[in-house]
């Protein structure tokens, strides 16, 4: 039995983060444990259930809804989680995923490579959603994967906001990808799985749980390099994962609010006792989260990159699309210029890291590059 | 020439905050520096402006008003001011106030022994003037006197809110007390002299300039232990008031509120950079002022001081107003017992430090002391 195969069935019977698991796999290797699982006492609940895993019929259930199951030796799989390994439990939890079921067609390696996450209240007010979308959209805008969960409230407002922008977005759900939970977000996992990637510890047909939910989130919290928390009342799940990102060492930021505001609560007294920075924006967020890409900003704030371009290469840059890409030939009637001289300056734009040219064959702004204010 | 009209004079023709005045008054006593200053070379505006001076023209336009004018030696001069000598200068200005015209029938020195300072923006939102007016109101019937300048949006709404409360209130002005700046806070600024205070260093006649309202601002500063920033754009007068405090070693606040507000500028920066905590409530404000008493009512939280009280007790407890005070037989009458034994019972919750008596003999609930809830 080969290990993907082993840790698909480990994956299914053994409840995410329960802790050990790691211990087993490292000890024994995967299909060992699998072995040894199944051939545990009569009494063991967990080698019962093992017994009853028909591992073919996991192949099918997670081909038929078009998933796939990745292992920490898969090339895409998020190298971040391998800092779960060293990291204390929270709430008994803990470890790296046995392995992951994964829909849609990004890849989570490269998304989460430059991913926030983004957290908060389900009971959210239309001043959290506001923000939640606004700051996702424009991290999008910038090149920034936006992760988090699947549930009403900030999360659906930071996927939203992600996918108005440039890059795609990652849920991580808490149960089986077959069936969306809440069920109302079945059309927004759809939209998320066109270009984002959704993520769970649980095979399909599995339910969310308590338990579930707060594995889950040290998932959400290790995926990225640093976590946004919007909006939560003083007692709040979106807590658990701020936990998780301190444990694990990653950047933890609230979103201050109006104090009249219950769902200001947490996020304000995270931001008194320094568990996590004030940010106001998505330019802090990015400032927080590369200070030296910040700098190169504020730099060509100062000294406009366009600052030295000649008319016909600003011209041409001022019609590379805000949003989308468009193709040389459109470009170049757009700008009134030839073909081959639009192109030239696409190529000298390219090696000024003004633009870049997509798989299509089209241009789009690159990642990171000021548009310079309308000029006429 | 006694000191105080000395200074009186010196004060009248010195620009508050001007640096090496304190040296000279140190140096050579009020009344030779006064005399120093009138017999100065022709050409010095000073000595000019002194020579103009009559001094009991100043004294009858500072009585005419029904004003007083404190020097550091009188015992109702508040005592943080001193503070002020080893301040380092900010925007070329620093110094004990040479005196102070004082208007009002509090006591200063009092009244700032317990004082928070709360400043923000005059162009306030709505959000801005109902938490300034909320957390002023709390402070002052938490026993607080609240400091302000007199200008619109959040330093009214300060003085609003601590008027509708048990403490009187402070308005620190930058122009002579006999005319109201704006004009419009007359009517203000004659209710917060019923029982509190108005202070400039300017006499009568004078008017606001820009360095004056900024020589105000380090007399708010340093006339509290803590200054508290409830709205502020990102160029803002508040912004130096936060300066000297931070200057003076006080303690400095400053409340969140949205991200979408330009308001909120100031405040997050601050936060964000360690240059003042995050306060969201009057307790936060009390907290930082205060650990201990903080403590105390935590304590009392946690043990209710009420649940040891017997049925009598109790009740005769939950018949005490939670703002202003009742004579003993209306309170026989509310919680329906004899005089004598509601005598009694206001003995026995006053050795418990649950209500005390004021000058006109009725009762009130003490300062900290915790409402039951309505218990019916």
């Amino acid at each position: 039995m080969e290990e993907r195969l082993a840790r698909m069935c480990l994956a299914a019977v053994v409840e995410p983060g329960r802790p050990g698991v790691a211990q087993l796999l490292a000890e024994f290797g995967a299909e060992a444990a699998w072995q040894a699982m199944l051939t545990g006492a009569e009494s063991s609940p967990l080698a019962q259930r093992a017994r009853r895993v028909v591992p073919q019929a996991l192949i099918d259930a997670t081909a038929a809804v078009g998933l796939r199951f990745l292992i920490p030796s898969d090339p895409n799989w998020p190298n971040r989680l391998s800092d779960l390994a060293d990291c204390e439990p929270v709430n008994d939890l803990s470890g790296v995923p046995i392995g992951l079921w994964v829909g849609g067609r990004g890849d989570p390696a490269e998304l989460c490579h430059k991913a926030v996450s983004m957290v908060g209240s389900r009971a959210s007010t239309a001043y959290g959603d506001t923000v939640a979308a606004e700051m996702a959209a424009e991290l999008s805008e910038g090149g920034r994967t936006v992760i988090s969960g699947g549930a009403y409230g900030i999360d659906a407002a930071a996927h939203r906001g992600c996918l108005a922008g440039r890059s795609p977005s990652i849920a991580v759900l808490a149960g089986g990808l077959d069936e969306a939970y809440p069920s109302g977000h079945r059309p927004l996992f759809e939209r998320i799985a066109e270009r984002g990637v959704l993520i769970s510890e649980l095979p399909p047909g599995e339910h969310p749980t308590r338990v579930r939910f707060l594995a889950r989130n040290r998932l959400i919290a290790a995926l990225s390099a640093g976590t946004v928390l919007v909006e939560a009342a003083a007692r709040s799940g979106a807590r658990n994962t701020v936990t998780w990102a301190n444990e694990l060492s990653r950047l933890v930021m609230a979103v201050p609010g109006p104090v009249t505001s219950a769902t200001s609560v947490t996020p304000h007294r995270l931001i008194r006792d320094a568990e996590a920075v004030l940010v106001s924006s998505a330019a802090d967020i990015v400032e927080l989260l590369d200070p030296m890409a910040a700098q190169r900003r504020w730099d060509s704030r100062d000294h406009r990159v366009t600052d030295g371009l000649d008319p016909t290469l600003l011209r041409l840059f001022e019609v590379i699309p805000g949003r989308g890409s468009l193709p040389a030939s459109e470009l170049a009637l757009r700008a009134g210029c030839s073909l081959p001289a639009c192109l030239a300056g696409l190529e000298e734009l390219t090696q000024l890291q003004l633009v870049t040219q997509d798989q299509s064959g089209a241009w789009r702004l690159a990642t990171g590059a000021t548009r310079p204010r309308a000029s006429g």
